[in-house]
Protein backbone atom coordinates (compact mmCIF):
# COMPACT_ATOMS: atom_id res chain seq x y z
CA UNK A 1 0.00 0.00 0.00
CA UNK A 2 1.59 3.06 -0.95
CA UNK A 3 0.65 6.72 0.60
CA UNK A 4 1.75 9.75 -1.71
CA UNK A 5 1.98 13.43 0.00
CA UNK A 6 3.70 16.20 -1.67
CA UNK A 7 4.94 19.37 -0.75
CA UNK A 8 5.18 22.56 -2.99
CA UNK A 9 7.79 20.46 -5.15
CA UNK A 10 9.30 17.35 -3.47
CA UNK A 11 6.78 14.50 -3.17
CA UNK A 12 6.88 11.00 -0.20
CA UNK A 13 5.96 8.04 -0.86
CA UNK A 14 4.78 5.71 2.30
CA UNK A 15 4.90 2.14 1.85
CA UNK A 16 6.21 -0.67 3.87
CA UNK A 17 9.19 -1.96 1.89
CA UNK A 18 10.62 1.70 1.32
CA UNK A 19 13.18 3.95 3.43
CA UNK A 20 11.41 4.81 6.51
CA UNK A 21 9.33 8.08 6.25
CA UNK A 22 10.14 10.42 9.11
CA UNK A 23 7.46 12.87 10.30
CA UNK A 24 9.46 15.80 12.10
CA UNK A 25 7.52 16.43 15.19
CA UNK A 26 9.62 19.85 16.41
CA UNK A 27 6.90 22.66 15.09
CA UNK A 28 4.60 21.92 18.18
CA UNK A 29 4.20 24.37 21.15
CA UNK A 30 3.45 21.70 24.03
CA UNK A 31 6.51 21.32 26.00
CA UNK A 32 8.75 24.54 23.49
CA UNK A 33 7.82 28.06 25.76
CA UNK A 34 9.87 29.49 23.30
CA UNK A 35 7.46 28.46 20.01
CA UNK A 36 4.35 29.32 21.79
CA UNK A 37 5.54 32.86 22.62
CA UNK A 38 6.80 33.29 19.38
CA UNK A 39 3.03 31.95 17.79
CA UNK A 40 1.40 34.00 20.67
CA UNK A 41 3.20 37.37 18.88
CA UNK A 42 2.53 36.11 15.32
CA UNK A 43 6.12 35.54 14.82
CA UNK A 44 7.01 32.71 12.88
CA UNK A 45 10.86 32.84 12.63
CA UNK A 46 11.21 30.44 15.27
CA UNK A 47 8.87 27.74 13.79
CA UNK A 48 10.60 28.37 10.13
CA UNK A 49 14.08 27.77 12.05
CA UNK A 50 12.33 24.51 13.07
CA UNK A 51 11.39 23.51 9.87
CA UNK A 52 14.94 23.94 8.19
CA UNK A 53 17.03 22.16 10.98
CA UNK A 54 14.33 19.16 10.66
CA UNK A 55 14.57 18.67 7.15
CA UNK A 56 18.27 19.19 7.01
CA UNK A 57 18.41 16.00 9.65
CA UNK A 58 15.97 14.03 7.17
CA UNK A 59 12.40 14.82 7.80
CA UNK A 60 10.43 14.37 4.52
CA UNK A 61 7.42 15.32 6.01
CA UNK A 62 6.95 18.36 8.78
CA UNK A 63 3.96 18.30 11.54
CA UNK A 64 2.50 21.60 12.24
CA UNK A 65 0.94 22.27 15.39
CA UNK A 66 0.34 25.86 16.79
CA UNK A 67 -2.33 24.80 19.73
CA UNK A 68 -1.16 27.41 22.76
CA UNK A 69 -2.91 28.76 25.30
CA UNK A 70 -4.40 32.08 23.77
CA UNK A 71 -3.36 30.88 19.64
CA UNK A 72 -6.06 31.36 17.65
CA UNK A 73 -5.30 28.08 15.87
CA UNK A 74 -7.85 28.96 12.83
CA UNK A 75 -6.10 31.99 12.11
CA UNK A 76 -2.45 31.14 13.21
CA UNK A 77 -2.30 27.77 11.16
CA UNK A 78 -2.87 29.17 8.24
CA UNK A 79 0.00 31.84 8.61
CA UNK A 80 1.95 29.60 9.84
CA UNK A 81 1.85 27.35 6.56
CA UNK A 82 2.24 29.64 4.31
CA UNK A 83 5.19 31.87 5.38
CA UNK A 84 6.41 27.99 5.68
CA UNK A 85 5.85 26.98 2.34
CA UNK A 86 7.62 29.90 1.03
CA UNK A 87 10.77 28.27 1.94
CA UNK A 88 10.12 24.68 2.29
CA UNK A 89 9.64 22.43 -0.32
CA UNK A 90 8.14 18.95 1.83
CA UNK A 91 4.77 17.90 2.60
CA UNK A 92 2.64 19.35 5.66
CA UNK A 93 1.33 17.67 8.10
CA UNK A 94 -1.53 19.71 9.55
CA UNK A 95 -1.77 18.72 13.21
CA UNK A 96 -4.72 20.21 15.10
CA UNK A 97 -7.97 18.73 16.85
CA UNK A 98 -9.76 21.85 15.80
CA UNK A 99 -11.61 20.87 12.08
CA UNK A 100 -11.84 24.93 11.71
CA UNK A 101 -8.04 24.96 11.78
CA UNK A 102 -7.75 22.38 9.90
CA UNK A 103 -10.23 23.21 6.97
CA UNK A 104 -8.02 27.12 6.90
CA UNK A 105 -5.23 25.47 6.55
CA UNK A 106 -5.78 22.91 4.23
CA UNK A 107 -7.14 25.90 2.22
CA UNK A 108 -3.56 27.02 2.16
CA UNK A 109 -1.24 24.29 1.93
CA UNK A 110 0.64 22.99 -1.38
CA UNK A 111 0.17 19.59 -2.71
CA UNK A 112 -1.41 16.87 -1.04
CA UNK A 113 -1.21 17.09 2.74
CA UNK A 114 -1.53 14.88 5.93
CA UNK A 115 -3.74 15.78 8.56
CA UNK A 116 -3.23 14.62 11.86
CA UNK A 117 -5.55 13.34 13.41
CA UNK A 118 -9.31 11.75 13.23
CA UNK A 119 -10.28 8.69 15.75
CA UNK A 120 -12.59 6.40 15.91
CA UNK A 121 -14.99 8.62 18.00
CA UNK A 122 -18.24 9.79 16.01
CA UNK A 123 -18.00 13.61 16.33
CA UNK A 124 -14.05 13.17 15.45
CA UNK A 125 -15.27 10.86 11.99
CA UNK A 126 -17.75 13.48 11.50
CA UNK A 127 -16.05 16.62 11.68
CA UNK A 128 -12.61 15.31 10.41
CA UNK A 129 -13.21 13.25 7.36
CA UNK A 130 -15.02 15.41 5.42
CA UNK A 131 -12.80 18.01 5.46
CA UNK A 132 -9.73 15.75 4.49
CA UNK A 133 -11.95 14.20 1.86
CA UNK A 134 -13.07 17.86 0.53
CA UNK A 135 -9.33 18.45 0.16
CA UNK A 136 -8.36 15.35 -1.36
CA UNK A 137 -5.97 14.87 1.85
CA UNK A 138 -4.52 12.17 3.69
CA UNK A 139 -5.12 11.26 7.39
CA UNK A 140 -3.76 9.79 10.27
CA UNK A 141 -6.28 7.77 12.21
CA UNK A 142 -6.05 7.33 15.92
CA UNK A 143 -7.04 4.00 17.69
CA UNK A 144 -8.86 5.30 20.39
CA UNK A 145 -12.69 6.38 20.17
CA UNK A 146 -15.28 7.27 22.85
CA UNK A 147 -14.18 5.27 25.71
CA UNK A 148 -10.05 6.04 25.16
CA UNK A 149 -7.45 3.79 24.46
CA UNK A 150 -8.21 0.18 24.66
CA UNK A 151 -5.75 -1.79 26.52
CA UNK A 152 -5.83 -4.49 24.07
CA UNK A 153 -4.51 -4.68 20.40
CA UNK A 154 -8.15 -6.06 19.35
CA UNK A 155 -10.06 -3.69 20.19
CA UNK A 156 -7.48 -0.97 18.73
CA UNK A 157 -7.66 -2.57 15.88
CA UNK A 158 -11.52 -2.77 15.78
CA UNK A 159 -10.95 0.84 16.21
CA UNK A 160 -8.72 1.26 12.97
CA UNK A 161 -11.05 -0.82 10.69
CA UNK A 162 -14.36 1.10 11.61
CA UNK A 163 -11.96 4.79 10.86
CA UNK A 164 -11.29 2.91 7.24
CA UNK A 165 -14.83 2.08 6.60
CA UNK A 166 -16.58 5.37 8.00
CA UNK A 167 -13.16 7.09 5.24
CA UNK A 168 -14.05 4.52 2.47
CA UNK A 169 -18.09 5.44 2.97
CA UNK A 170 -17.35 8.87 2.09
CA UNK A 171 -14.88 8.23 -0.86
CA UNK A 172 -11.45 8.57 0.76
CA UNK A 173 -9.38 5.86 -0.19
CA UNK A 174 -7.80 3.31 2.25
CA UNK A 175 -3.87 4.09 0.77
CA UNK A 176 -5.26 7.97 2.12
CA UNK A 177 -5.61 6.80 5.70
CA UNK A 178 -2.40 6.07 7.75
CA UNK A 179 -3.08 4.31 11.39
CA UNK A 180 -1.13 5.21 13.98
CA UNK A 181 -1.76 2.27 16.88
CA UNK A 182 -0.93 4.64 19.91
CA UNK A 183 1.16 3.99 22.28
CA UNK A 184 1.10 4.84 26.47
CA UNK A 185 4.13 4.89 28.54
CA UNK A 186 5.77 1.75 29.35
CA UNK A 187 6.73 2.90 32.92
CA UNK A 188 3.07 3.06 34.31
CA UNK A 189 2.01 -0.04 32.01
CA UNK A 190 4.06 -2.90 31.51
CA UNK A 191 2.37 -4.02 28.33
CA UNK A 192 2.20 -0.60 26.76
CA UNK A 193 4.56 -1.87 24.19
CA UNK A 194 3.35 -4.80 23.57
CA UNK A 195 -0.12 -3.94 23.05
CA UNK A 196 1.11 -1.53 20.86
CA UNK A 197 3.13 -4.03 18.64
CA UNK A 198 0.76 -6.50 18.45
CA UNK A 199 -1.91 -3.48 16.87
CA UNK A 200 0.36 -2.95 14.27
CA UNK A 201 1.06 -6.36 13.68
CA UNK A 202 -2.74 -6.59 13.12
CA UNK A 203 -2.81 -3.65 11.38
CA UNK A 204 -0.44 -4.64 8.88
CA UNK A 205 -0.94 -8.13 8.26
CA UNK A 206 -5.06 -7.82 7.98
CA UNK A 207 -5.57 -4.33 6.75
CA UNK A 208 -2.60 -3.41 4.68
CA UNK A 209 -2.45 0.16 5.38
CA UNK A 210 0.31 2.26 6.30
CA UNK A 211 1.21 2.84 10.26
CA UNK A 212 2.06 5.46 11.85
CA UNK A 213 4.20 5.86 15.18
CA UNK A 214 3.89 8.78 17.97
CA UNK A 215 7.36 7.30 19.00
CA UNK A 216 8.64 9.50 21.86
CA UNK A 217 5.08 8.46 24.84
CA UNK A 218 6.55 5.22 25.51
CA UNK A 219 9.44 6.50 27.22
CA UNK A 220 7.40 9.40 29.55
CA UNK A 221 8.71 9.92 32.80
CA UNK A 222 11.73 7.13 32.60
CA UNK A 223 15.27 7.93 32.50
CA UNK A 224 17.39 7.88 29.13
CA UNK A 225 14.21 7.94 26.98
CA UNK A 226 16.45 8.60 23.58
CA UNK A 227 17.64 4.74 24.35
CA UNK A 228 13.97 3.24 25.10
CA UNK A 229 12.82 5.50 22.07
CA UNK A 230 15.61 4.43 19.51
CA UNK A 231 14.77 0.05 21.12
CA UNK A 232 11.02 0.91 20.09
CA UNK A 233 11.63 1.61 16.61
CA UNK A 234 13.48 -1.24 15.71
CA UNK A 235 10.88 -3.28 17.31
CA UNK A 236 7.81 -1.19 15.83
CA UNK A 237 9.69 -1.10 11.84
CA UNK A 238 9.67 -4.91 12.40
CA UNK A 239 6.07 -5.51 13.07
CA UNK A 240 5.53 -3.08 10.44
CA UNK A 241 5.38 0.66 11.16
CA UNK A 242 6.14 2.48 7.94
CA UNK A 243 6.19 6.21 9.37
CA UNK A 244 6.83 8.15 12.70
CA UNK A 245 6.17 11.32 14.04
CA UNK A 246 9.41 12.14 15.94
CA UNK A 247 12.36 14.02 16.25
CA UNK A 248 14.62 13.67 13.40
CA UNK A 249 17.53 15.59 15.19
CA UNK A 250 17.76 12.47 17.50
CA UNK A 251 16.50 9.27 15.69
CA UNK A 252 17.91 10.01 11.95
CA UNK A 253 20.69 7.77 12.94
CA UNK A 254 18.61 4.99 13.90
CA UNK A 255 16.42 5.23 11.32
CA UNK A 256 18.81 5.33 8.70
CA UNK A 257 20.51 2.46 10.34
CA UNK A 258 17.14 0.15 10.47
CA UNK A 259 16.40 0.87 6.89
CA UNK A 260 20.09 -0.28 6.06
CA UNK A 261 19.66 -3.53 8.02
CA UNK A 262 16.45 -4.19 6.52
CA UNK A 263 17.81 -3.93 2.92
CA UNK A 264 16.51 -0.92 2.23
CA UNK A 265 20.00 0.99 1.59
CA UNK A 266 21.80 -0.04 -1.16
CA UNK A 267 25.82 -0.38 -0.19
CA UNK A 268 24.60 1.87 2.99
CA UNK A 269 24.60 4.86 0.61
CA UNK A 270 21.76 6.70 3.06
CA UNK A 271 23.86 5.50 6.12
CA UNK A 272 26.87 6.98 5.54
CA UNK A 273 25.67 9.98 4.11
CA UNK A 274 23.80 11.27 7.58
CA UNK A 275 27.05 9.85 9.61
CA UNK A 276 28.71 12.35 7.45
CA UNK A 277 26.39 15.07 7.79
CA UNK A 278 26.56 14.70 11.37
CA UNK A 279 30.19 14.84 11.97
CA UNK A 280 29.85 17.66 9.78
CA UNK A 281 27.71 18.92 12.09
CA UNK A 282 29.81 18.75 14.77
CA UNK A 283 33.70 19.61 13.26
CA UNK B 1 12.22 -24.09 25.01
CA UNK B 2 15.14 -23.25 27.88
CA UNK B 3 18.23 -23.88 28.16
CA UNK B 4 19.65 -23.76 31.50
CA UNK B 5 22.79 -23.36 32.16
CA UNK B 6 24.85 -22.83 35.54
CA UNK B 7 28.22 -21.50 36.70
CA UNK B 8 30.07 -22.08 40.38
CA UNK B 9 26.62 -20.86 41.59
CA UNK B 10 24.52 -18.89 39.09
CA UNK B 11 22.52 -20.18 36.87
CA UNK B 12 20.74 -18.74 33.30
CA UNK B 13 17.95 -19.73 31.74
CA UNK B 14 17.68 -18.74 28.10
CA UNK B 15 14.22 -18.73 26.71
CA UNK B 16 11.68 -16.73 24.35
CA UNK B 17 9.41 -14.79 26.92
CA UNK B 18 12.27 -14.41 29.31
CA UNK B 19 14.83 -11.02 29.77
CA UNK B 20 17.18 -11.27 27.05
CA UNK B 21 20.80 -12.89 28.02
CA UNK B 22 24.14 -11.16 27.40
CA UNK B 23 27.29 -13.63 26.79
CA UNK B 24 29.67 -11.26 27.39
CA UNK B 25 32.54 -11.30 24.14
CA UNK B 26 34.91 -9.25 25.82
CA UNK B 27 37.80 -12.38 26.69
CA UNK B 28 39.02 -12.69 23.07
CA UNK B 29 42.16 -11.59 22.19
CA UNK B 30 41.18 -10.98 18.73
CA UNK B 31 41.30 -7.21 18.59
CA UNK B 32 43.04 -6.99 21.92
CA UNK B 33 46.89 -6.86 22.30
CA UNK B 34 46.68 -6.24 25.68
CA UNK B 35 44.90 -9.52 26.14
CA UNK B 36 46.73 -11.54 23.80
CA UNK B 37 50.13 -10.17 25.22
CA UNK B 38 48.95 -10.91 28.84
CA UNK B 39 47.87 -14.50 27.96
CA UNK B 40 51.59 -15.06 26.14
CA UNK B 41 52.77 -14.32 29.70
CA UNK B 42 50.56 -16.35 31.49
CA UNK B 43 49.25 -13.38 33.23
CA UNK B 44 45.51 -14.07 33.65
CA UNK B 45 44.90 -11.00 35.57
CA UNK B 46 43.41 -8.73 32.53
CA UNK B 47 41.16 -11.37 31.58
CA UNK B 48 39.87 -11.58 35.57
CA UNK B 49 39.17 -7.19 35.11
CA UNK B 50 37.30 -8.27 31.83
CA UNK B 51 35.36 -10.65 33.64
CA UNK B 52 34.28 -8.69 36.89
CA UNK B 53 33.52 -5.35 34.17
CA UNK B 54 31.57 -7.34 32.24
CA UNK B 55 29.61 -8.90 35.35
CA UNK B 56 29.07 -5.78 36.91
CA UNK B 57 27.73 -4.30 32.96
CA UNK B 58 24.58 -7.65 33.24
CA UNK B 59 26.57 -10.43 31.37
CA UNK B 60 24.89 -13.24 32.17
CA UNK B 61 27.29 -15.54 30.81
CA UNK B 62 31.10 -15.26 30.07
CA UNK B 63 32.18 -16.29 26.37
CA UNK B 64 36.14 -17.29 26.85
CA UNK B 65 38.25 -16.98 24.22
CA UNK B 66 42.15 -17.39 24.12
CA UNK B 67 42.92 -17.84 20.56
CA UNK B 68 45.68 -16.10 19.67
CA UNK B 69 49.16 -16.55 17.94
CA UNK B 70 51.71 -18.50 20.08
CA UNK B 71 49.05 -19.10 22.94
CA UNK B 72 48.67 -23.12 23.21
CA UNK B 73 45.17 -23.13 23.84
CA UNK B 74 44.75 -26.76 25.58
CA UNK B 75 47.13 -25.36 28.17
CA UNK B 76 45.96 -21.72 28.62
CA UNK B 77 42.62 -22.22 28.39
CA UNK B 78 41.63 -24.56 31.70
CA UNK B 79 43.96 -22.16 33.37
CA UNK B 80 42.24 -18.95 32.72
CA UNK B 81 39.28 -20.81 33.73
CA UNK B 82 40.26 -22.08 36.76
CA UNK B 83 41.57 -18.74 37.68
CA UNK B 84 38.51 -17.11 36.93
CA UNK B 85 36.30 -19.21 38.55
CA UNK B 86 38.17 -18.28 41.92
CA UNK B 87 35.96 -15.52 42.07
CA UNK B 88 33.54 -15.50 38.75
CA UNK B 89 29.99 -17.47 39.89
CA UNK B 90 27.81 -17.14 36.03
CA UNK B 91 28.52 -19.39 33.21
CA UNK B 92 31.12 -19.81 31.05
CA UNK B 93 30.74 -20.16 27.35
CA UNK B 94 33.89 -21.74 26.33
CA UNK B 95 34.91 -20.28 22.76
CA UNK B 96 37.49 -22.38 20.48
CA UNK B 97 37.56 -24.04 17.87
CA UNK B 98 40.08 -26.52 18.97
CA UNK B 99 38.87 -29.77 20.39
CA UNK B 100 41.60 -30.49 22.91
CA UNK B 101 41.13 -26.99 23.87
CA UNK B 102 37.53 -27.55 24.33
CA UNK B 103 37.54 -30.65 26.39
CA UNK B 104 40.69 -29.31 28.70
CA UNK B 105 38.31 -26.27 29.60
CA UNK B 106 35.71 -28.54 30.07
CA UNK B 107 36.79 -30.60 32.84
CA UNK B 108 37.70 -27.60 35.00
CA UNK B 109 34.68 -25.66 34.08
CA UNK B 110 31.73 -25.31 36.62
CA UNK B 111 28.26 -26.75 36.43
CA UNK B 112 26.49 -26.72 33.26
CA UNK B 113 29.03 -24.64 30.36
CA UNK B 114 28.14 -23.66 27.41
CA UNK B 115 30.49 -24.54 24.37
CA UNK B 116 31.24 -22.16 20.93
CA UNK B 117 31.07 -23.52 18.82
CA UNK B 118 30.31 -26.54 16.55
CA UNK B 119 29.08 -26.15 12.73
CA UNK B 120 27.77 -28.13 10.40
CA UNK B 121 31.11 -29.34 8.60
CA UNK B 122 31.37 -33.21 8.85
CA UNK B 123 34.41 -32.83 11.13
CA UNK B 124 33.25 -29.60 13.21
CA UNK B 125 30.13 -32.27 13.82
CA UNK B 126 32.33 -34.91 14.75
CA UNK B 127 34.78 -33.71 16.68
CA UNK B 128 32.93 -31.31 18.72
CA UNK B 129 29.58 -32.61 19.57
CA UNK B 130 30.94 -35.95 21.26
CA UNK B 131 32.95 -33.59 23.72
CA UNK B 132 29.64 -31.78 24.44
CA UNK B 133 27.49 -34.92 24.75
CA UNK B 134 30.80 -36.20 27.16
CA UNK B 135 30.16 -33.07 29.36
CA UNK B 136 26.30 -32.83 28.96
CA UNK B 137 27.66 -29.03 28.00
CA UNK B 138 25.25 -27.01 25.85
CA UNK B 139 26.59 -25.54 22.38
CA UNK B 140 26.73 -22.95 20.05
CA UNK B 141 25.50 -24.41 16.60
CA UNK B 142 27.00 -22.31 13.55
CA UNK B 143 24.61 -22.52 10.37
CA UNK B 144 27.65 -22.83 8.00
CA UNK B 145 29.21 -25.73 6.50
CA UNK B 146 31.81 -27.10 3.91
CA UNK B 147 30.87 -24.67 1.83
CA UNK B 148 30.58 -21.42 4.22
CA UNK B 149 28.02 -19.38 5.08
CA UNK B 150 25.08 -19.56 2.79
CA UNK B 151 23.42 -16.40 1.53
CA UNK B 152 20.21 -17.86 1.92
CA UNK B 153 17.87 -18.53 4.81
CA UNK B 154 16.53 -21.42 3.88
CA UNK B 155 20.02 -23.38 3.43
CA UNK B 156 20.81 -21.52 6.80
CA UNK B 157 18.05 -23.00 7.96
CA UNK B 158 19.23 -26.29 7.10
CA UNK B 159 22.42 -26.43 8.51
CA UNK B 160 20.91 -25.80 11.67
CA UNK B 161 18.09 -28.90 11.29
CA UNK B 162 21.04 -31.67 10.39
CA UNK B 163 23.40 -29.86 13.57
CA UNK B 164 20.07 -30.50 15.78
CA UNK B 165 19.75 -33.69 14.15
CA UNK B 166 23.48 -34.81 14.58
CA UNK B 167 23.32 -33.85 18.07
CA UNK B 168 19.80 -35.52 18.96
CA UNK B 169 21.36 -38.86 17.99
CA UNK B 170 24.53 -38.49 20.11
CA UNK B 171 21.92 -38.25 22.99
CA UNK B 172 22.39 -34.01 23.07
CA UNK B 173 18.94 -32.83 23.72
CA UNK B 174 17.35 -30.11 21.53
CA UNK B 175 16.97 -27.54 24.70
CA UNK B 176 21.04 -27.72 24.72
CA UNK B 177 21.30 -26.49 21.22
CA UNK B 178 21.54 -22.93 20.60
CA UNK B 179 21.25 -21.69 16.63
CA UNK B 180 23.44 -19.03 15.69
CA UNK B 181 22.52 -17.78 12.19
CA UNK B 182 25.87 -15.84 11.69
CA UNK B 183 25.39 -12.07 10.33
CA UNK B 184 27.80 -10.83 7.84
CA UNK B 185 28.66 -7.50 7.27
CA UNK B 186 25.94 -5.34 5.97
CA UNK B 187 28.35 -2.56 5.03
CA UNK B 188 29.26 -5.53 1.71
CA UNK B 189 26.14 -7.39 1.10
CA UNK B 190 22.95 -5.38 1.62
CA UNK B 191 21.18 -8.46 2.13
CA UNK B 192 22.83 -9.52 5.19
CA UNK B 193 20.76 -8.59 7.68
CA UNK B 194 17.47 -9.70 5.95
CA UNK B 195 18.65 -13.32 5.30
CA UNK B 196 19.85 -13.72 9.09
CA UNK B 197 16.77 -11.75 10.37
CA UNK B 198 14.87 -13.91 7.90
CA UNK B 199 16.74 -17.39 9.38
CA UNK B 200 16.02 -16.27 12.89
CA UNK B 201 12.50 -16.52 12.22
CA UNK B 202 12.85 -19.66 10.37
CA UNK B 203 14.79 -21.55 13.17
CA UNK B 204 12.42 -19.62 15.80
CA UNK B 205 9.20 -21.04 14.40
CA UNK B 206 10.19 -23.91 13.20
CA UNK B 207 12.87 -25.50 15.38
CA UNK B 208 11.89 -23.60 18.27
CA UNK B 209 15.25 -23.67 19.76
CA UNK B 210 16.87 -20.54 21.53
CA UNK B 211 18.93 -18.64 19.12
CA UNK B 212 22.50 -16.60 19.70
CA UNK B 213 23.40 -13.58 17.86
CA UNK B 214 27.08 -12.39 17.23
CA UNK B 215 25.37 -8.52 17.25
CA UNK B 216 28.68 -7.04 16.14
CA UNK B 217 29.72 -8.62 12.96
CA UNK B 218 26.94 -6.82 10.76
CA UNK B 219 28.60 -3.23 11.55
CA UNK B 220 31.87 -3.82 10.05
CA UNK B 221 33.62 -1.40 8.28
CA UNK B 222 30.72 1.48 8.74
CA UNK B 223 30.77 4.44 10.78
CA UNK B 224 28.96 4.83 13.58
CA UNK B 225 28.98 1.37 14.73
CA UNK B 226 27.49 1.42 17.54
CA UNK B 227 24.23 2.67 16.51
CA UNK B 228 24.23 -0.12 13.72
CA UNK B 229 24.74 -2.74 16.69
CA UNK B 230 22.12 -1.37 18.46
CA UNK B 231 19.29 -1.07 15.78
CA UNK B 232 20.08 -4.51 14.64
CA UNK B 233 19.19 -6.27 18.46
CA UNK B 234 15.51 -5.17 18.44
CA UNK B 235 14.89 -6.24 14.84
CA UNK B 236 16.92 -10.20 15.86
CA UNK B 237 14.89 -9.88 19.01
CA UNK B 238 12.26 -9.01 17.49
CA UNK B 239 12.47 -11.80 15.00
CA UNK B 240 13.00 -14.34 17.70
CA UNK B 241 16.62 -14.25 19.20
CA UNK B 242 17.18 -15.08 22.21
CA UNK B 243 20.54 -15.03 23.77
CA UNK B 244 23.66 -12.60 21.73
CA UNK B 245 27.13 -12.67 22.08
CA UNK B 246 28.51 -9.05 22.37
CA UNK B 247 29.76 -6.27 24.43
CA UNK B 248 28.13 -5.57 28.05
CA UNK B 249 29.29 -2.54 28.40
CA UNK B 250 28.27 -0.67 25.39
CA UNK B 251 24.93 -2.68 24.85
CA UNK B 252 23.13 -3.31 28.39
CA UNK B 253 21.11 -0.01 28.11
CA UNK B 254 19.98 -1.50 24.48
CA UNK B 255 19.41 -4.74 25.93
CA UNK B 256 17.05 -3.54 28.90
CA UNK B 257 14.72 -1.17 26.91
CA UNK B 258 13.91 -3.96 24.57
CA UNK B 259 12.91 -6.01 27.93
CA UNK B 260 11.45 -3.56 28.83
CA UNK B 261 9.23 -2.50 25.88
CA UNK B 262 9.05 -6.60 25.14
CA UNK B 263 6.67 -6.52 28.55
CA UNK B 264 9.96 -8.64 30.64
CA UNK B 265 10.74 -5.75 33.37
CA UNK B 266 7.63 -5.54 35.18
CA UNK B 267 7.52 -1.41 36.69
CA UNK B 268 10.86 -1.11 34.02
CA UNK B 269 12.65 -1.64 36.99
CA UNK B 270 15.69 -3.56 35.69
CA UNK B 271 15.67 -0.77 33.08
CA UNK B 272 15.94 1.75 36.02
CA UNK B 273 18.42 0.36 37.90
CA UNK B 274 20.66 -0.16 34.74
CA UNK B 275 20.13 3.84 34.08
CA UNK B 276 21.02 4.24 38.11
CA UNK B 277 24.21 2.31 37.63
CA UNK B 278 25.23 4.06 35.02
CA UNK B 279 25.03 7.20 36.13
CA UNK B 280 26.77 5.97 39.17
CA UNK B 281 29.64 5.08 36.99
CA UNK B 282 29.41 8.49 35.30
CA UNK B 283 29.84 10.31 38.88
Amino acid sequence: MKTSLTGKSTSVTIERHAPFTIIGEKINPVGNKKLAASLLASDYEYALDLARSQIEAGAGILDVSVGASGVDEVKVLPEVIKLLIDEIEVPICLDSPNGGALAAGLEVAPGKPLVNSVNGEEKSMEAILPIVKDRDAAVIGLTMDEDGIPNDAEKRFSIAEKILERAAKIGIPKEDVIIDPLVLAIGSDTNAGIVTLRTIELVSQHLGVNINLGASNVSFGLPDRHTINQAFLGLAIAAGATCAITDPLRLTPTIKALDLLLGRDEYAGRYIKECRRRAAKVE
